[in-house]
């Protein structure tokens, strides 16, 4: 089992401490995303080093791909991945509602067809359980339906109340007690329905709760507007997860309304695609100004590749298509999350959460390319402002 | 300078030991190709951690990206993609031949088109000597003109001819007296021609020869023909580099006829597309019946892959097209090379060469011809493109 404490809160901000079969998280904490065993151009050894300690899967593509039954032979994902870590996975139900061709759903279950190859498969809230209990994972998730954005009213609600069923239904069907169930919040971008699905969730005492369906399209002020709506009706003492939210920028406001957890692929794809947050903001390591810089992507980072590579060589990598430009810039990113994720976790504890914030908006550009000169001049008065 | 040692001889094979500005190298040895300043997939430190301290990298490529001037300011290659061990440029003969629309050859130098973007330049044995002594390599090569497999008689001594006055220029040329700089022996697949150029750039006195416009498409018998003809004619006590030759069978076979050095893409090309030698052949990582096999690629293999995972992982890796896949698969080649080479090595010493090779040609089935056939077909198609 997953033990929370809450060991401090400030404003809506809290840090905290998940005991887990496989290691102590401290939260606010962000999780690299490993869907198909593999956090993208990674090993695990990186994966650690980076400083994560918790990293996610999906049920949907290790079921499709190489098999539950494969991976229960390897007595479970953490051995067949080779990661003592924790793993939490996803129940599937995003990926069967955004990747799959669908067929059909009711109250039963949900048909849909393999992105891979076309094979139909039929899920339940059972078999999403025990498919997760033969992966093992320390984490794992109730099946959900997911509602698209723009779905109306009734519709949205209609699904909610079936992820309320299923989640009974998940419950129940638990074998494991070593593992750990989360629910998983609904209510698309309708505050009421929102409301209500906390709430009701609330009352079957979850020992956490995710919040899905958001980060899907919408702008982000609804995104946050309908985190406000959910946080609050949440019990204090279980952790609290936005689904699918990574960017620097989003998880401080996910942090500041009382998130504890967050997964999203943003930062190991934009990776690959030469997208690099750095202390300034976001850079495409592809510039024609990078050629020569003579310096690591973001001086005041400690990650693998700021200290051992040149913006100069990561920029020649990008533009050589060369593979480990792609692991370089993922080990990147990875590490400048971690750092922010640590950085916020001690801010609330130190009870600075807000200055924290004020200066992170001040120094992170998240849209502007900004160049490399005033790039290093916007830290150094970060730096200097801060007093450090 | 480069400094080799004869340590020891068995039959034609040799096992002897280079001291070079970033160390030592024991030979025979194979050198991992890293034509844009990078081990495909691979961090310097998993190179070393393989077992390799001279790897090779391609001025060619590094003249068009990012240029030599770049990598100059860097204080050259070695720091600029962080790279502490020893370095072989190759000078860009063989690619201008055998990547880049040709425009024209004579006397003087070569015009050639860029592979990237059609941009024009011009290469003369001055050029290609100044470009690596701004890289910095420990061992440079000649500038040489290869001859396609099929050429006339004709047609290839007058490559042969021009590759030797060549030759006589790039060592009028050499500025720095740190990096030692190789002949390369041409003459096609002529026994006459082969024992003309041997002879003839040995009377030049190099601190070492390669032996290149092998291995491109002939016959492997061919191939070993070619090589009798030429080490013989080498001086003792100057290292001999064959270009372009690196599957387990083919380096055996090379050392038994007196070779000491050997590069290749194969190695890294074939774990790319999921070729992994094992001590008893190479292997599809793909194949279906290593869905579920939990045990290393190889059991007598101490690489971190085989170390750290199952075949069943790799194959889910491969069929699920992760990037970690060509990385895994990429120590793992590399690895089995390197403890190739250093069993040859060690047998060499020991007097029992003949024992090792009757061994190994008994153990080891070079199967899976599939990817070894497309690369030759892909080369040809290149030589012929390029000619039409």
């Amino acid at each position: 089992m997953v033990d929370f404490t809450l060991i401090a809160s400030d404003g809506g901000a809290r840090a905290g401490e998940m005991v887990t079969p496989h290691g102590v998280i401290p939260t606010p904490v962000f999780m690299p995303v490993g869907s198909q065993a593999t956090v993208k151009t990674l090993t695990p050894e990186e994966v650690r080093e980076s400083g994560f300690h918790l990293i996610l899967a999906n049920t949907y593509h290790l079921y499709l791909r190489q098999g539950v039954e494969v991976i229960e032979q390897f007595g479970g994902l953490h051995r067949f991945m080779n990661w003592d870590g924790a793993l939490l996975t996803d129940s599937g139900g995003y990926q069967i509602f955004s990747l799959a061709p669908l067929c059909k759903i009711d109250d039963e279950g949900v048909w849909f067809r393999s992105h891979i190859d076309g094979s139909e498969h039929y899920f339940t809230p059972e078999l999403a359980v025990a498919c997760q209990e033969k992966l093992g994972a320390d984490i794992i998730m109730v099946l959900d339906e997911c509602s698209a954005c723009g779905d109306p009213e009734k519709k949205v609600a209609a699904a909610m109340e079936r992820t309320h069923r299923w989640a009974e239904r998940c419950l129940a069907a638990q074998r494991r007690s070593d593992l750990t169930l989360f629910a998983i919040v609904q209510g698309g971008l309708f505050p009421k329905l929102r409301r209500q699905s906390a709430s009701f969730l609330a009352g079957l005492d979850f020992p956490g709760y995710a919040i899905g369906g958001l980060s899907v399209g919408e702008p982000k002020e609804v995104t946050f507007a309908m985190l406000e709506e959910v946080t609050p009706r949440l019990p204090d003492n279980s952790p609290r997860y936005l689904m699918g939210v990574g960017s620097p920028e989003d998880l401080v406001e996910g942090v500041r309304r009382g998130v504890d957890m967050f997964d999203c692929v943003l930062p190991t794809r934009v990776a690959r695609n030469g997208a690099l947050f750095t202390s300034s903001g976001r850079i495409n390591i592809r510039k024609a100004s990078y050629r020569t810089v003579d310096a690591p992507i973001d001086a005041a980072c400690d990650c693998y590749t700021c200290r051992h590579f040149s913006t100069a060589y990561l920029n020649h990598l990008f533009k050589a298509e060369e593979l480990l430009g792609l692991r370089l810039a993922t080990i990147h990113n990875l590490r400048f999350l971690h750092n922010l994720m640590k950085r916020m976790r001690e801010s609330i504890i130190a009870g600075k959460f807000e200055s924290f914030n004020a200066e992170f908006r001040e120094a992170y550009h998240p849209t502007d390319e900004v160049t490399r000169v005033e790039q290093k001049q916007r830290w150094l008065d970060a730096r200097n402002s801060s007093g450090g």
